[in-house]
């Protein structure tokens, strides 16, 4: 079966929405955070440490499992599940993001078809078209897939957002009507940068194709501000049915995740939190820390005393601090899990405000303790 | 209260001895394989996963943490074990043999009173003396210590290395002096190459000095036969005290263990299983496979199906090859935990052969199963 989303509650002073999902891997909770296993693997974790910090439903990336280990050699495997063993519910995306991003020397020639570009492992000669994408993300089996977009840069102009939306619109159609797995649910997405008629008409006519959950695109781009942010959210929200999962793609800064949920956003996904953590950096109550920062070095407390997360159980900031100096990677999985943990737990507090009707006062108190100097 | 060597039991057809040795943080039996953890950490793993391998006492390098983070950041954390979280017995070596083999252009100068080189890190000059490696691993308070000796490479020739015991005796009673942990046991070490008087003369003088245990150095070097580790053994072993440990340093095939425990060796270390795991090699029964291989890339069954680590009862061969194929170092960590543990196992399995009187035909076996083509 596909997932079933079931809305159980409006905040009454904002747009936030408490939510569950009915998937084939259990059943989950929204607002949620996604953490992301890139090429099916959350970098540096075993799916069990993943598990342990309370993920839900993670994320994988199309367009690097179609170049390694490719999608045949996934489906041989059983699917994306059985290949890395994670027994819960997984998200794939189009692709379309990583050929924007990480086309070689970030070339491409974008046409009716779809993406020509060259694969920034070995110049390869690719073509990835909305039918191919779909077809990968069945063969894939994963929970959730995503729509083939453009994702046009945040310097694009409003002539350019206009054709580009209206052909991720034609391309939204090619793949829904190849999309053949069963099991797997298929999001649309809507683009249309800062731009409120655009965002409606994206939204709008994305929904008419009635697709199982709409994404929100194009705020985690290189260049967009968070007012820019806000307003996609903004300007997107009020066209996508209520009994349908909302997902802010590519966001996972805490304060954003806040605003998101405020605004009617149910789940996030984002490689900052495991990203950071490779560069010595985690979250906590006060805001992000630096542990190449030599003040660490003899610090034997804990990242966080208020985190109940393994690395909180188990390590001091003085040993994280020597392991990501002297380059031992176990530094940047154990940052990884309290990172993680971090953003899963501020979901879960998330959710406790929305039943109380208290998630303002929980921002406003959240914001100020974690933004104090 | 320092470590304490029980005998239990000696194997009726050759040297293999059962025992068991009582420390502060728990029993552990031998023959025994301890995991390195170089710089306080087993590269890859959390200190629980070190546990589920069945490890017992774990080694780390007190050249490494002398350079970073430094033994007075340990000592402040509350030494070693509280620094890296780990729960069991630490052994420390003396620093000798990295400073033989890592020092800046690998230039050293040899002087009675220690060894002048220049860091591997910053090219900083440093010299290490018996009493400074006794005295820093006091700091790291590990439960079994080192004395500082020197490491002659395999080409030294005799008179070189009559020479260098000598002086290795010099320093080890420069060490024994002023070693001051009563927590922590000091163990001497037999040099003395393929030499059977060389090994007699070395192991007889530093038994003299009556040590809490004995290593056998000088087999791990780069460019010493098997045929010259099983002399140094066999020259070795005879001179050293029943009621007392025997560690032969930095042997870590499994044959080797094998072929040691026969002579009469009790404990062994060694970077080989975490070292080719991240190169994508894993020990099995049949002999080691190398993942790299694209034949693996469809195999969807685990690496030994005799095996019962973490690894093998949660991922394939497929996905642990795609892992070191795309340089996640996830795929490293999954080999490390299975190579760990098949040492570990062997060392178990040796144990139950010993109590039975068959390690002899168990070696036969497993040689034969191991190199079988």
């Amino acid at each position: 079966m596909k997932i079933k989303y079931e809305l159980l509650k409006e905040e009454k002073n904002c747009k936030a929405r408490l939510g569950r999902i009915k998937t084939n891997y259990g059943e989950v909770d929204t607002p949620m955070f996604m953490p992301v296993g890139t090429r099916a693997a959350v970098k540096g974790l075993t799916t069990d440490q993943v598990k342990e910090c309370g993920s839900g439903v993670i994320l994988a990336n199309t367009y690097h499992l179609w170049l390694r280990p490719g999608e045949d050699i996934v489906n041989e495997a059983g699917g994306l599940h059985k290949f890395m063993n994670y027994n819960g519910p997984i998200l794939t995306d189009s692709g379309g993001f990583q050929v924007f991003s990480l086309a070689k020397n970030k070339k491409k020639d974008i046409t009716e078809e779809g993406v020509h570009f060259k694969s920034h492992i070995d110049g390869k000669k690719l073509l990835l078209t909305p039918e191919k994408s779909i077809e990968i993300q069945n063969k894939l089996d994963s929970d959730i897939a995503m729509s083939f977009d453009e994702c046009p840069p945040a310097s694009a102009d409003y002539q350019y957002l206009k054709n580009s939306i209206e052909r991720t619109l034609r391309w939204a159609k090619r793949g829904k009507d190849v999309h053949s797995n069963p099991n797997q649910a298929l999001f649309g997405i809507v683009q249309g940068g800062p731009h409120e008629d655009l965002r409606r008409f994206s939204a709008e006519e994305t929904v008419k194709m009635d697709f199982d959950g709409y994404s929100i695109g194009g705020v985690a781009n290189d260049g967009e501000s968070k007012d820019d942010m806000y307003k996609a959210i903004d300007f997107s929200v009020p066209y996508l049915p209520k009994d349908k999962l909302r997902y802010l793609m590519g966001v996972g800064e805490p304060i954003d995740i806040l605003e998101g949920v405020i605004r009617g956003v149910d789940i996030f996904d984002c490689v900052l939190p495991t990203r950071i953590a490779r560069h010595g950096q985690a979250f906590t109550r006060h805001g992000k820390i630096n542990l190449n920062n030599a003040k660490y070095a003899r610090d034997f407390t804990t990242v966080d005393d208020t985190c109940d997360c393994y690395t909180c159980k188990h390590y001091t900031k003085g040993y994280i601090r020597h392991l990501i100096t002297v380059g031992e990677s176990l530094g940047g999985s154990l940052l990884s899990i309290h990172n993680i943990r971090f953003l899963i737990k501020l979901t879960e507090e998330i959710r406790e405000a929305i039943k109380e009707d208290r998630l303002l006062e929980y921002k406003e108190n959240f914001i100020s303790e974690y933004t104090k100097k």
